[in-house]
């Protein structure tokens, strides 16, 4: 039902005039490096995510099977000094993978090229087809969620570098991704929040289905249950994860909100209690195993002593993942729910 | 940006061999007699719900503006024997109005009957274009949301006999529907278990728009917090409505939510709090002033001694909409937020 994503990807990052409009594609990188053979850049751009550079005929040689649109800039549209290299690239048999709010199909001629060479046209903000209601019933496997104390706050980060830090002591561990992003470095997934409001908990069920009883699928949360905007979004995610484990995920730089007026983010200790409440419902041994803080919009010298408030605040462990890495939290995971190791 | 049905309304009953199967159609009549001209029931039909038996010429001699398909049969498609009419009521320049599974645009040529004769195939389980993400800003006029304990307890009849005693006493109200019956009753709304997941706040603001301060929006409430499949659907809904009060809706038969294994319903006092609980986030005064239940699945006789219990459970009014009306829920209201009459 989710499609899968072919690899090796090859990252196109365009002709964007700001490295930060290539994150995507820096995320891909760094999270996936395996699964990527080389970035492809038109004449002007301004970013470099480390990866060789390839035309698109190196990039069939070196094997790639897709190109990914590497490019989050404001607006989401093509733009048009990068439409022949789509087409080319449909041309020579890549799918084609894309985020933008413009559909591919909306390219001219984009979609007949790639039906008569084989080429997919993947736009990984449609939900796939053939979702359903969700049914609420228990599947074996362990599942964990980051959740946040507001959108933009590290959910997505937190939960790729707790999926690595499982996977490198051994355990069996799946990242599961709930955004655009998120999909290009999973290779698969479903953009929760573009899902028919109806069939958010069953698609969250879906992402994650029944395991072997000591694997771990890492959700990557979407929104907040404090945000006006989108806590439905994130209520029937947590619902259908039926999460074991919670991290909650903060900025300690933000007081309220973002994007809406009068909306102060609680305390930690409220943020935690109403989360765990929600989760009851679909897993009632659901705990809060620690906080993850995105610190970068603060004095990087203050982290320790920030830290150790949260920590004391809480009484869970805290870490930035990007100052700390994650390894407390994984500690924490073995302590509430035992060391759960695979058997290589 | 939402459609507005046109009336008067020809209500088409098909040839169901249930007549409960036309409960649409009798929900129609019941709440909104005064803009149905009558009832267009094929050869063989087994239900009545009490209009003038018009066939489509005499409809169109009586005014009549559409033809609303008044079955909520099992499948939710169109019947091979009805098509002749419905093409036959394009032709008439009836727009046609459907709450169907089954698109009307999918019935061969009635698409092109329709613009051709300028009728318009309204498909109330589509949502309208153009709806926004939510922005948490606080607006005039009042709301009431009726909730529920779980799916199917009477939140719609709820509010539309709490629309309809406030009109009664003279009160300016509208009720805003949800669902696909209470917008064919309503003439417009929006199906917001069909809105993407992003947008249902969003939606649920523009439902029920800025008023007037003694102005009365009765939402249409729809799923539960409490069910594990809908939730998310309730918690957005409840936030962009942004509701001032809220009456429980509940199935006293009822322990457990239905459709699911395992997930019992909470006590009452439960409900009410986490209800408020999620509400205050875009309303801090919100409460709760009463429950309405649906006894139909009990004993009539002792339906005033588990009135009374409720009663003294939760120290609300409660009543049965059917058999006690909703007066005491009105009083509750004016008590709470005091009595706002209608310069009229």
């Amino acid at each position: 039902m989710l499609a899968v994503l072919r690899t090796p990807y090859l990252l196109f990052l365009g002709d964007v005039q700001i490295a930060s409009d290539a994150k995507t594609g820096a995320g891909i990188a760094y999270w996936r490096r395996e699964q990527c053979c080389g970035q492809l850049r038109l004449p002007g751009c301004k970013a470099d995510i480390g990866l060789p550079d390839l035309d698109l005929e190196q990039a069939r040689e070196a094997g790639a099977q897709s190109l990914i649109i590497g490019v989050a800039a404001m607006g989401g549209a093509f733009e048009p000094q990068w439409i022949e290299t789509l087409r080319e690239a449909a041309r020579s048999g890549l799918d084609i993978v894309s985020g933008m709010h413009t559909s591919l199909n909306d390219i001219p001629g984009l979609t007949e090229l790639a039906a008569a060479h084989g080429s997919r046209l993947i736009d990984v903000r449609v939900p796939p087809r053939g979702l359903h209601v969700a049914n609420g019933v228990r599947r074996s496997g362990l599942r964990l969620l980051t959740v946040g104390t507001d959108c933009a706050v590290g959910k997505k980060y937190t939960a790729l570098a707790m999926d690595r830090a499982l996977r490198q002591r051994g355990r069996k561990s799946s990242f599961r991704a709930t955004g655009q992003t998120g999909i290009m470095i999973a290779g698969s997934g479903i953009p929760i929040d573009a899902v028919v409001s109806d069939f958010v908990a069953g698609a969250a069920e879906a992402l994650s289905p029944a395991n072997e009883p000591d694997h771990w699928d890492v959700v990557e949360g979407q929104g907040s249950l404090f945000n006006p905007c989108y806590a439905g979004v994130t209520l029937g995610l947590l619902h259908g994860t039926q999460a074991d484990a919670l991290v909650l995920c903060h900025d300690p730089s933000r007081t309220a909100i973002e994007g809406v007026e009068g909306y102060p983010i609680p305390p930690l200790n409220v943020c935690i209690a109403r989360y765990v409440e929600a989760a009851r419902l679909t897993n009632p041994r659901v705990r809060c195993i620690g906080i993850a803080v995105n610190s970068s919009g603060l004095p990087a010298g203050d982290h320790a002593k920030r830290r150790a408030a949260i920590e004391a605040e809480t009484g869970l462990p805290c870490v930035d993942p990007i100052l700390d890495g994650v390894d407390a939290l994984v500690d924490a995971l073995d302590t509430a729910f035992g060391r759960v190791s695979s058997p290589a």
